[in-house]
């Protein structure tokens, strides 16, 4: 279903669609000394495209290979045909192909320096400007950026930077103030709990002892032994490896918060339709009438419908918890530089064990780890904050299911800087395809962003009527 | 008159006031690896500030030592009390005392790597918000933004690209349009040419037919030696350097064009009131009665006008055209990276001699003075070209003599992104002192740049009424 492109390096597994040449990219877009270029990758549809002016909706793309995130934003494909569009997803510096130093670019330190929003921010303006003026009709063209988590805040940052080059921003699920001092550090794993709350009686109650059992059981080498049998875990489970097995049953709960789809989909795993509520019928028991090896075995089953709906696995890994094609060590730098976002957890508000947020730990491991340290006020004098309300044209729209919502904007702050909240939705669910058992909410949540979208359309069109 | 700080390099030979302590800026904005820090020096006056959220008048300085631009900016001296504000004049990194790796740092181009608009640009930012949090009384203060020239153009890119830090901005005779492709890179001289035509009878005409008679007469050495003689040259002219000396001209009538005010004043050079119709006396004779000797006689006599009003010049430097408050090596680093602004000349429309723009001239120039090469499309996709209605609360003020108008702004662009026009005024000429001579145009253009600011700051006390 995707018709893509890439711009040279090599060829998609898509159809190629248009011909265009990649425009070489500055590596260093605010400095002169490295004058060095890349090849940035992007995909191309112009199958519904109106070529006198038809707009273009601008995929900002994210942390991962962007034939995946083209892949899981069906909502630009439904959309195109109705407003005569052309459609562009450009990958973002140092995931997917496009690599800045090829096989170097996560060398060291110094090849890593130039991963940074504001880098890839310019990366996609400068893209859309050389589109413009080499793509035949295309010079007059609205651009509408459009993201969903990450490459949300991307699409709505670009509005706010570069307004001469998109009109407006569809930020979908984008957790632009999940930075130090704008939102409760705690909301993020509330929502998380919530949702299991919500789907299945006790669910979030077992969950929430589930950490206690593991300490219990794993105190004994026959309880490390029997709880790796249980998972049927990869590598068996040691005395040091406690802290990174209840980390990874945590972030697959986190997981399944954000992507707890109305249906059948697979974006960071192949899962059934609401599976947090396939998930809780393994932990419906009465609390306190079950044993800790009686209540992990109930865990163990929900995270089986988590890696291995599919059945095609063999033994769980406790390494990994989604997709291949999200870059997990350049998200990584990312957070240890700009994109410092405090979480915590309490354990009564939660169902998680309390873990304050330490800044001072974090920019030490960070240190450790690539050489830098975070900048902890950074993102809000860049990106403005709290304080947003002189910017225009940029929809907001947060799933209340999605624990990201904590971090997103979820109520209008002008008449154009508007958000829009799905309350049945997860992780940016309004950027899939349309799907029959979507929730209504969902779906005039998408009629609401395509009615902006013509607006925004109109007015720059009427700009462009001299005098 | 000018009550200053600094930052703790070294104090000011104005008076200290307030107790800030500086806060230490990075280097390196954008990227992770250079985490070092500078000390940026900021001169502050609260004589007239309301302490209970009084505004705060924050200059963004420009390509040279900041005392100086702080003592040439009188306006915000003679508005600070009306306002209840909080003056800040904020030197830009690189010039003055606010050197990021001190006597190195224009060592070569590794060090001067950090010379940019965007990284200036972020350390007011970042200083805005360190003094919000650190000044008793300021955090709710309004911030806006004043700047003239290269400072007005940061005053109006702040506004821009950092509107949650201020809330409006005043760029005064600020030429950000004077980019490739914006406006026709002949006009900035035309309007030299024109300030000359109306300042005295045959003033330009003579002015053009000059480089003709340095041409003839510098063709044998005792007209060489005639040339340095007449013109006082402190060194006697070479053949290869006419090409120079005529430049040094061009240069001298150009600062006359910046500096044509209607008083006695002393920003590039001490000058008369009026100095081009002063200039002017000297070539007011008939062109077609007198001689090559006569004519550059007459030239001499102007060029003294602008070097050695004082009388204490004992001779003419070639070398120099203006204060040595400005930072020249760094301004031109800045031209051969980002500030990219054609200019030509076609003798005809104007008085020089004919002068195509060539980028490919002056990029190889660059690169061999600076080992970098000027991106001449960067300016234009970084702070929007032509394209800035979607901006807000930003005054474009302009001198209708001042040949920079030819890059400004100087038609509204929408209700808050508004043009003045003083068509009496040079260079940034409402920024300076009340002065009984001023013409009644730059008075109402400082009583409208007042209004508009009382404005933004009542608008920006509503927004923070909660609800």
């Amino acid at each position: 279903q995707v018709l893509a492109r890439t711009n040279g390096h090599s060829n998609n597994n898509g159809q190629s669609n248009g011909n265009h040449r990649a425009p070489l990219i500055q590596i260093d877009h605010f400095g002169f000394l490295e004058d060095g270029t890349f090849k940035q990758r992007y995909l191309v549809n112009n199958e519904h495209w109106d070529q006198k002016g038809g707009p273009i909706l601008f995929y900002t793309g994210n942390e991962g290979d962007i034939t995946w995130f083209c892949n899981n934003t069906g909502f630009m494909w439904d959309v195109a045909e109705d407003l005569g569009a052309m459609l562009v997803f450009a990958e973002h510096r140092y995931y997917g192909e496009s690599l800045p130093f090829g096989q170097d670019s996560y060398s060291d330190t110094k090849h890593l320096n130039y991963l940074t929003s504001e880098q890839a921010l310019a990366d996609f303006a400068v893209l859309i400007r050389e589109l413009k003026r080499k793509v035949l009709g295309a010079q007059e063209s609205p651009v509408i950026a459009i993201g969903g988590s990450y490459g949300g805040m991307l699409s709505a940052w670009l509005r706010m930077k570069y307004p001469n080059v998109v009109v407006g921003a569809l930020a979908a699920s984008a957790p632009i103030w999940q930075f130090p001092d704008m939102v409760p550090c705690g909301d993020f794993y509330k929502i998380v709990t919530q949702d299991f709350a919500r789907s299945g009686l006790n669910c979030d109650v077992n969950i929430r002892r589930s950490w206690k059992a593991i300490d219990n059981i794993s105190a004994t080498d026959d309880g490390l032994q029997w709880l790796s049998g249980e998972f049927s875990l990869c590598s068996p489970l040691k005395k040091t490896d406690l802290d990174g097995f209840k980390a990874w049953l945590q972030e697959t709960w986190v997981n399944l918060a954000m992507v707890d789809y109305p249906y059948e989909a697979n974006f960071l795993q192949p899962l059934p339709r609401w599976p947090i509520q396939v998930v809780c019928k393994h932990l419906s028991f009465d609390p306190s009438s079950v044993s800790d090896y009686q209540l992990l075995g109930g865990i163990s089953e929900a995270a089986r419908v988590y890696y291995n709906y599919t059945g095609n696995c063999p033994c769980l890994n406790t390494s990994s918890t989604a997709t291949g094609n999200l870059g997990f060590i350049g998200w990584y730098y990312q957070a240890c530089t700009e994109m410092v976002m405090p979480l915590c957890t309490d354990g009564v508000q939660d169902m998680f064990e309390p873990q304050d947020w330490n800044f001072q730990a974090f920019s030490d491991e960070c240190n450790s780890l690539f050489g830098v340290r975070p900048r902890a006020d950074w993102a809000a004098t860049v990106y403005g904050g709290l304080d947003i309300a002189s910017h225009s044209n940029i929809i907001f729209s947060n799933g209340g299911l999605d624990p990201w919502s904590s971090g997103g904007v979820t109520r209008n702050i002008s008449d154009s800087v508007v958000a829009i909240v799905i309350p049945d939705g997860a992780h940016h669910l309004d950027l899939r395809y349309n799907n029959e058992y979507d929730p209504h909410t969902v779906l005039s949540a998408r009629i609401q962003e395509v009615e902006y979208f013509k607006l925004w359309i109109t007015q720059a069109r009427k700009l462009q009527i001299p005098g």
